[in-house]
């Protein structure tokens, strides 16, 4: 038995394209972005990978990504969940602010810090905050951060990952994950076995979709899994670029 | 305790903008229908309605209604439930046909009568046609019709609300079903006890919320609900002016 597994990093924010930190700020995907996600769906379609369950993060960039690309490839009646756990890294007191005034005022080894270490945490964000989520009613209840670094991405991401998407793909269904370049992050670092300091030189492009095929046991029959676009190098490169 | 419900028929679509029978083709929203859609949404946000729960049926232009709705009132992240039980009437052998040709060719009463008689279905589709059904994977072992007049929508729409929806209901949840005219027809009949007769009468506009406040007993606190736009009664009458 061979599983399949999509994941689906969100088309192009509004904010990606003004270079602000977003994190959990729940900002709309650009023209661009929308198209992105469409095309995103054609390649599945043209593929024939068709999703039959979709988790989503909660925030819309990532939820509208799968809307269009699921309606592009007939796709969009399948069952869907969503949870914080996938969500975009906390970026705590950095959302909101621009990427360049960042590295500007910090220098670039703090930038490259809080933006590719794999366990230091930005500074937290403060409580009631402008870009700051403790009061938004989606979370209510819920234990959420101030602050992530991408080991807090994964720790919060895996017990999510064991107990509601690992059973789903253990029935066969093909599952597709849409959200966000550090919890898709998070997914790959766990699924491919990379370590703490080679997960820094992992990018993932917006709206391609990145197919794993499973083992029984879980494990990539392909380390690192395809992406169903023969451009995909380019827009690899184009991310490690941010912010330069 | 009062319970809130809000029906949402999808926008127009692509064949209402063309005047053919659609039934269960799964046509797309026109820009018009995104735009009602939009509006809905904006219509819920202004009047603090915000659902917490969504159903939609398995076509796509009321889960791209549902879709564009709450994305602009900032309910994107809401569960979601569908089920081809909240699907439109299918219009059987009609499906795909212009209404106005149909009306020409079989005559005034013929066309009212598949249109509007509560226990009247037009011929059933030809299985494997062009706009059947049969074989498509959103609906494989299920046991779905080639035809059906609004008593049969009633029929199998009904367990479906007593088994999935009202316990949803019950809790005190904000409920939203985006879906279409007719199987929004049929809940409005259970709900208003309105006669096999009356209901021929009854018609609902694209986009805009109706909000029904409910007993403890979900008998409807006012007969007909509230449309949550004051220029509702306009677009009622352009639905009953329909193919004439």
């Amino acid at each position: 038995m061979t599983y399949k597994l999509v994941l689906l990093r969100h088309g192009q924010s509004e904010w990606n394209a003004l270079n602000l930190f977003t994190g959990w700020v729940d900002v709309p995907l650009s023209d661009l972005g929308k198209e992105e996600a469409a095309h995103g769906g054609e390649l599945l379609k043209k593929e024939g990978i068709l999703p039959d369950v979709l988790f989503t993060s909660m925030l819309r960039r990532a939820i509208m990504t799968a809307n269009l690309a699921l309606d592009a490839c007939d796709r969009h009646w399948i069952p869907v969940q969503r949870d914080w756990r996938l969500n975009e890294r906390h970026y705590g007191a950095l959302q909101g602010k621009n990427k360049k005034e960042i590295r500007d005022e910090y220098g670039d080894d703090q930038f490259m810090l809080w933006r590719r270490s794999y366990d230091t945490p930005p500074p937290a964000i403060e409580l009631g905050s402008e870009f700051s989520q403790d009061t938004d009613p989606r979370y209510a209840g819920e234990p959420i951060p101030a602050t992530e670094c991408l080991k807090d991405v994964l720790e919060r991401m895996l017990p999510y990952w064991e107990e509601t998407i690992v059973p789903v793909i253990k029935t066969g269904k093909t599952v597709m994950i849409a959200a966000h370049g550090n919890s898709l992050r998070a997914i790959v670092k766990h699924l491919d076995g990379i370590s703490d300091e080679d997960i820094a030189e992992v990018n993932i492009p917006t709206g391609i979709p990145l197919l794993y095929e499973l083992d029984e046991n879980l494990v990539p029959l392909k380390k690192g899994g395809t992406y169903l676009d023969p451009d995909a190098q380019a827009k690899i490169d184009a991310v490690a670029n941010q912010g330069k």
